[in-house]
């Protein structure tokens, strides 16, 4: 506890107010010791309003979306970024946040272990974040937590570790629409892999850096991460969503799965299924070590309101973060933020 | 990574060679990157003998254990301290162990979250262990790691919580006597009582320490802890270990529960139930909160076998600490350390 902030609130601004965007305004709005003092977002139905409108609040935030990160001049702490899952997208955005002095705390998926997707723009983002003395985390429920931190957390338990199974089990009816889309929830067999061959279906973005980020935590050897061919999850029977029916024989949604191939043999297995109809979803972390662990959540961790969750409880951990760029492995074990937000700042190192 | 270990291995003094400390020691002699230089241990049969005829090796390791800590002289880097459950007993031996300059890990259940137990001995040796550049811990599976930091590492997926409630089962079958014993396996209900109201029976050190590390971590205003008396569970049929015999209407083992009272009423609540025949042996976390968490580890983990892992698991960690006490919440995000030790060391900040 110190009196960094003995005043005034944490000062956060939103870089991109999407769905995931709008949902941390929204919870932010609830938290104490924390304010947001600026947005931006490119929508050209978003920038130019004010940010209580756009994440459908009845009263005026006196926050006006600006276009451009460039215009924004509001002294803040810390950048919540959330516009692209990608780090080549994300990276000029990142770099204009840094020159800022800002913190930033981000959704992009690649961004939660970069390394394995660039060196070089890894090592640039460390570079002027330590110049500036400001700390970059990439983070959400998936990358960020379920698949990657939290097994590492488990394996504090273990002696000897042979294999990883994790799994994600989703039932896509209970997501967004583009979440439904973005899996293929409704297609053909044919349309969904001309969908996958082209770049339509993305999948989970995350696999290779959930086994990244575990492999270097436990300093294992890895060689390379193989990842399977996206495939469809076939309904049997009719299934439904609120947006999507999805006929017999026809893609109820997806199964993705990526090995981290450690001495020659797959030591990390990681399995992804989002499908409509889905009869038990579940979070699940299986280690074949000494001890043994078998772990489960159930129902599994709701993808946006869990990320929503861990990029505002990470707040306080990036302000108190070393400068650099970070990832979850790298900081203090993290915690839901109940109370006054400033009662968990004890400063940069 | 860095060089503060480039040629000779992290080195650690045993204090308390007792059921623990043994398995601790084979542990420790299959890692790489670390090495037992001492060992000490007041009992008449250890004291004055190799380690490695007392910890059940075919060979000598060099090592004699010695009968006091005062008689140490090995330069080392870690004490792990494995002698008592109280912070009262393992006091002068920490203070000792902090003044010889060395990071002190330790199974000491009161010690996983001491402030509860004294604040006065917790100040002191915080401040010794300033002075002296090193870090002390208490830790292990239980208090430690399952009904704690755990429960607060959950937390993080969390925007709001109402309540948490954490339980642990364990069949005692599968434990140590001594542990079988504790529990009042195979008592009749009235020697049950008695020994519990004349101390004998002490059940799990722990619950308190639990309650107020994650009220601590969360920021919550914990009013106080209360402890329900420590009940027997009664076998309905015979049940049986290796060592013990249970008549129906007989004690098979104990129930303990422990409430975090906060703003006037139970937010956390901690179960733990330990006897012989428990058909389930699981370690469960159900957070009440947006999202909900229902977690479940099956069977439980294995009190020593997990015990034994979380200590060595934790030797970089500590080292990598700034000094002081300090407790699991306040150190990075753990880990099995499977690789040579020294990989994980970056040394004090």
């Amino acid at each position: 506890m110190n009196n960094r902030f003995p005043n005034s609130e944490i000062r956060v601004v939103l870089i991109g107010v999407g769905a995931i965007g709008c949902e941390i305004a929204r919870l932010l709005l609830k938290k104490r010791g924390v304010r947001i003092v600026g947005a931006v977002d490119t929508a050209p139905n978003k920038a130019g309003r004010d940010l209580g409108e756009v994440i459908g609040l009845n009263e005026k935030l006196g926050i006006t979306i600006l276009k451009d990160i460039g215009e924004l001049n509001a002294r803040a702490d810390v950048a919540i970024h959330a516009t692209t899952s990608t780090l080549s997208k994300a990276y000029p955005q990142i770099i204009e946040l840094i020159k800022k002095r800002l913190n930033v705390i981000s959704t992009c998926e690649e961004l939660s272990y970069p390394f394995i997707v660039s060196e070089e723009l890894s090592r640039n983002i460390d570079n002027l974040a330590k110049n500036h003395g400001v700390t970059v985390l990439g983070t959400g429920i998936n990358p960020g937590f379920l698949m990657d931190t939290l097994v590492i957390f488990l394996t504090t338990v273990c002696q000897e570790i042979r294999h990883i199974h994790v799994e994600r089990v989703i039932d896509a009816a209970k997501r967004r629409l583009p979440f439904q889309i973005k899996i293929g929830a409704g297609l053909s067999v044919e349309e969904f892999k001309e969908k996958v061959s082209n770049g339509d279906i993305t999948g989970h973005i995350g696999l290779k850096q959930s086994i990244a980020m575990i492999s270097n935590a436990l300093d294992l050897k890895l060689e390379r991460v193989e990842e399977e061919p996206i495939t469809p999850i076939i309904a049997e029977n009719e299934v439904r969503s609120a947006f999507i029916t999805v006929k017999p024989g026809f893609a109820a949604g997806l199964f993705q799965r990526a090995h981290g191939i450690i001495n020659g043999k797959a030591m990390i297995t990681l399995s992804f299924k989002a499908y409509i109809g889905a009869s038990e979803e579940y979070d699940s972390i299986v280690i074949d070590g000494i001890p043994p662990v078998n772990e489960k959540i159930s129902p599994c961790i709701h993808g946006d309101v869990g990320t929503v969750a861990v990029i505002v409880n990470m707040i306080p951990r990036v302000i108190n973060a070393p400068p650099g760029l970070k990832t979850m492995k790298d900081l203090q074990v993290p915690s839901a933020i109940l109370s006054d937000m400033r009662s968990f700042i004890v400063g940069k190192p």
